[in-house]
């Protein structure tokens, strides 16, 4: 043992007696023989700083890729090492130091388990294999280097490299006596490395919603939330809406240029941003898993959406797919392969289907129903034997667009309403109120109607009505808008303007929740099952979960079922793409739930529109009809009779997929 | 029949009934039916301008990319059309006019007809398939653009698009209601296009030489050889030789990258060329087959040679390739699939798998053998039951390095060199003479070792010997360079010097003519024949198309074999390449023969070293043997004798395979 290196560890109680190890242990397990206390919170895989030395005197093997990303160049150059990561090459004495701030490593506990959570099989189809191959040697080789690789994998390694791999090959055989590790993708080469990295194996999910994108850095091996990113979507500039969106981009390959290269800087962003924070190699992420409606992953691919956007939107293709990051491409994660889940139909995008892989609802024994609200609302209704789905176009309205004084759910935005005999509001960060959002305006209308404010055909009553207390009566403006219920005076918001919800502002909402609530009804229908069937209505999506159940079940935007029966599920399709990053299972069984989800045209359907009309009412009696009550009098004007025909209808202008997303 | 639009030809003899065709009629049909005469020597392909017309009233459809290919901008703006790509669109008047002249398709008479000549089945794995889509129509499709258009393809047909192609699929189905060409190499979609091209499916061959490039654009559908284009290899100015240029980009990536940089935009431009000389769309080139020795198939594709140029000269893969022109990348031709041949060992690269294809020595009953003399000679020898190949490493003196006067084979090269009562010189353009090529000094050592200039050990006489003519006795000159024997005088020549061979060009030729001789016989001893066993030895490769097949008898670079069994082959390896872009029975047959060829890797057999030395020799006597024989005289100073081990064996210096290609 005498060629072997000795190790002196010097600390705190002075210098330790030397210690020899093996050449291929590390000074971690150096330092356990010595009785050196030292952590290793990672298990010594460099990927946290527990273990941080100080080299003092002595040769040792060079600085990791781990050694860099975890204690930076700095520090390196200072010969400031993992334990776990590094080899003495001669004689050396080492000083154990404090672990630095570990503001990669500490995301780790927040993270979501997702493996023991959503009983997941962590199945991710990336496997690294650390292989000696040799190098051909002789004069008599009838070899290549690619032939040596591949003699140490399994045969069922497919012969294809990516040329980018092979452009390395030599190189890379030759630089560790032919330690490698090669990593695969369902048995496809994607990457090629020096020395033994089978410790990094990353993957990122991406949620692209037409608002917002959340994105997810995650361990292949162990299932762990690494680091969250997410933002706006940067394509908001070109377009708030996807219609508007679509618009922008149709029939001009340039613009859809535009949109693309604004999606992929920000994905690209995120991915940088996501292994800054975990402090993880970019290059070590082999697998994204891209969720979003038709637009987004239309966008996201570039394909020309013209048709996207006019009827019948029929999607260029339907197929999940899969695509090398360098063709996307997506140069932050170049060794990456893309996965798209596939699309339904429509507007019944990969979104809802990694919705359907989150909520399991396809093994439920019960009719249970999934709704994703945004200016598109998809709804999945089934159960173990047929899972239906529809795409109900609600419009921008929910996201605060064509409201008077709408806006996005961020501070300032009015989220609850309460009345009694006068009015008060929950606003978001409790500041002053700036506008309406969606779930706000969603609990004004409830309460208003609760308060007999408006009636159920949506009739705003007037002001000198003396059925409301006097608060609520000054409450009722009629000026240049037409009628509005102020929400917060002026002064108390301290603006220029009351911030009020309009009789327009309530005919929108109409439009916008009777799509989803006839999306849900049509569904039923098609069934052939009662209200009361269904087991359970599960809200995914940012939107579903700020929505207060009992005000969206009171203005009939959710039927009305027994309140414990609708639940949130969080950011559903965030959740669904994570599973089938971390699971190939999962994306396996997101190509079969596709074919078997049978879509429901809603416009297509001769009773829609009378549905549609009927959902437009509010919960409860018209104020005409609580008059007849008393004195058959005439129907109120402005109010909708059933079976009537609404032209408004937003179909053809807003048959779009579109939500806000937040982080799950 | 009336809603039909009429068609009236304006002729000499004055205006032709008015005629009606059915709609998909073209314009050379309704010529046809109304018995006005109109030449379409391409079949009404749109490969020609034979039947061009100019539309003098009437709608007719838009141009095609034929018309505007064939005709020019100006000439379609000004109405100008071919008859065959044209459909009247309302009542028209036609006048038919004189064929343009026809740059490209003349070309066509001069091709080589390799389907004829070389037997071979055409089958180049690129099929088009005209297909009539839907577009997804109704509320109720569950569909998409893609699942329409694999509808209508045969079920063989892989499902995935490349992303490019994806991109255009919604446009491209909804533009002539569904009419799409798909093309597909091998069950791969590689091109989707608007309307009918099945007339269009281009390829190339390339033979990428170490120095020059030689390109056949060819139509696969009928093998016909389009044009022809070639030049310098444009990475010359980083090194005129292979070692050099491997030298050039060892273990430095950025130059690397500069010489594949060098030799990809020289292919974009080569094809480029092609298809302007024969008048077709680039992006209607589907396939694309490329040989070059190992190190100009490694740079082509951006894989580090390094190695490649390090013993034992290991290539980085062997394995036939496909990879996509985006993925090269090779801009011009976007659309292709480029194909490498197999590398079977080393330097035994995929230029001698098509010289093999080439030759089909793999199917000949008797023993033969191939010659790629060059930098490097490539021999490969066998028949039918089994192959053997070798590289001999010659270095560039055949090239005219390390020459003197040696030049390439270019205009005022001497090529040829007769002796008699004095010296005359055949030179290349018949122009004055500038220097030798390696034919020439072939030429010249033979036709001295003839007029006992020199003898068999390359011995240069003294100027003084009596043996010679006075007018030889004058060119032996002695000066600083050493003794040289002067082929033109500087007056002759009008230059500033003679042009001479000496005796140190002599030594460089002993040993490039040696290295193939050796290469020839260690095949030889290995497979145990004679040399009257050898039934025929084909010289493949410009160089070997120049050289007297005579006077490389007479010096040994070839072993002596009745001169009716050496043959000259012309271009082999561009017409092996040429064969794989026609034929994938023959590109597929290369995999299974460059697994079968056994290669005799020379250096290290122990018997090489005798056979090398021996070969160095010339055939005949040494003056000193002549001298023994009348005289009993000691060895002349400066001949080598039999056995004697030579320490300027360039084998390590020059391990390189390389060749000058001309056109086929």
């Amino acid at each position: 043992m005498d060629s072997v290196p000795a190790i002196t560890f010097s600390t705190a109680a002075g210098l330790t007696p030397a210690v020899r190890v093996q050449a291929e242990s590390t000074l971690l397990d150096a330092a356990r023989v010595a009785g050196v206390e030292m952590d290793a919170t990672c298990g010594g895989r460099g990927r946290c700083r527990s273990c941080r030395v100080k080299v003092l005197s002595g040769e040792i093997s060079p600085p990791t890729l781990q050694d860099t990303l975890q204690l930076g160049h700095d520090e390196v150059k200072e010969r400031f090492r993992l334990a776990c990561q590094t080899h003495a090459m001669s004689d050396c004495t080492v000083t154990p130091m404090p672990p630095k701030a570990e503001s990669g490593y500490q995301i780790l506990a927040g993270q979501v388990d997702l493996a023991s959570s959503a009983g997941l099989r962590l199945d991710c189809g990336v496997t690294k294999h650390v292989i000696t191959a040799k190098s051909p040697v002789g004069e008599h080789h009838q070899t290549s280097d690619v032939e040596e690789i591949l003699a140490c994998l399994p045969p069922t390694v497919e012969r294809r490299l990516p040329l980018e791999l092979l452009r390395k090959v030599p190189g890379a055989l030759r630089k560790q006596k032919g330690r490698l590790t090669v990593t695969t993708f369902n048995e496809e080469i994607v990457d090629i490395e020096v020395g033994d990295t089978s410790a990094h194996r990353y993957g990122m999910a991406f949620d692209i919603g037409t608002t917002s994108i959340v994105g997810t850095l995650m361990d292949l091996a162990t299932g762990e939330q690494l680091a969250a990113v997410g933002g706006l979507n940067p394509q908001a500039q070109y377009g708030g809406d996807l219609m508007s969106r679509i618009a922008y981009a149709q029939f001009d390959e340039a613009k859809l240029a535009t949109l693309r290269g604004k999606i992929l800087s920000g994905i690209n962003d995120f991915i940088k941003e996501a292994c800054e924070k975990a402090r993880i190699s970019a290059a070590q992420i082999y697998k994204i898993v891209v969720v979003g409606n038709t637009c987004m992953h239309h966008v996201f691919l570039g394909i020309d959406v013209s048709y996207v956007g006019l009827a019948p939107y029929a999607p260029a293709i339907r197929d999940p797919l899969v695509y090398s990051a360098r063709e996307i491409p997506l140069k932050a994660a170049p060794n990456a392969k893309v996965c798209l889940l596939p699309i339904v139909a429509g507007f019944v995008g990969a979104d809802t289907m990694a919705c359907v892989l989150a909520t399991r609802i396809y093994e439920s024994e019960e009719i249970r129903a999934l709704v994703d609200i945004g200016t598109n609302g998809e709804v999945v209704m089934g159960s173990k034997g047929k899972l239906f789905a529809c795409s109900a176009p609600a419009g921008p309205a929910l996201e605060g667009a064509q409201i008077r004084h709408g806006m996005r759910g961020a501070l300032g935005a009015i989220e609850r309403v309460e009345i009694g005999a006068d009015v008060a509001c929950k606003v978001i960060g409790d500041a002053p109120a700036i506008g309406i959002c969606g779930s706000g305006l969603i609990d004004a209308c409830a309460k208003m109607l609760e308060a007999s404010v408006i009636d159920a055909n949506g009739l705003l009553r007037r002001e000198s009505s003396a059925a409301l207390a006097p608060a609520l009566q000054r409450r009722i403006l009629s000026g240049e808008g037409g009628r509005q219920f102020v929400l917060v005076w002026k002064e108390d918001a301290g603006r220029d303007h009351d911030i009020s919800v309009t009789q327009a502002d309530i005919r929108q909402l109409q439009l916008a929740k009777s799509a989803i609530y006839s999306g849900i009804i049509m569904l039923r229908d098609v069934m052939g099952v009662r209200d009361d069937e269904i087991h359970e209505l599960m809200l995914c999506g940012g939107f579903g979960n700020y929505i207060s159940i009992e005000s969206s079940v009171k203005i009939r935007l959710l039927p009305e079922l027994p309140i414990d029966r609708i639940t949130y599920m969080g950011n559903a399709a965030a959740i669904g793409a994570q599973m089938a990053l971390l699971s190939e299972t999962e994306r396996l069984r997101a190509f079969d739930l596709a074919q078997k989800i049978e879509h429901v045209a809603l416009a297509a359907r001769p009773e829609f529109q009378a549905i549609f009309v009927d959902g437009m009412n509010f919960s409860g009696e018209s104020f005409a009809a609580q008059e007849r009550r008393t004195r058959n009098a005439a129907p109120a004007p402005g109010a909708i009779a059933a079976g009537a025909t609404v032209s408004a209808m937003p179909h053809a202008v807003v048959s779009a997929a579109d939500r806000r997303y937040v982080a799950s």
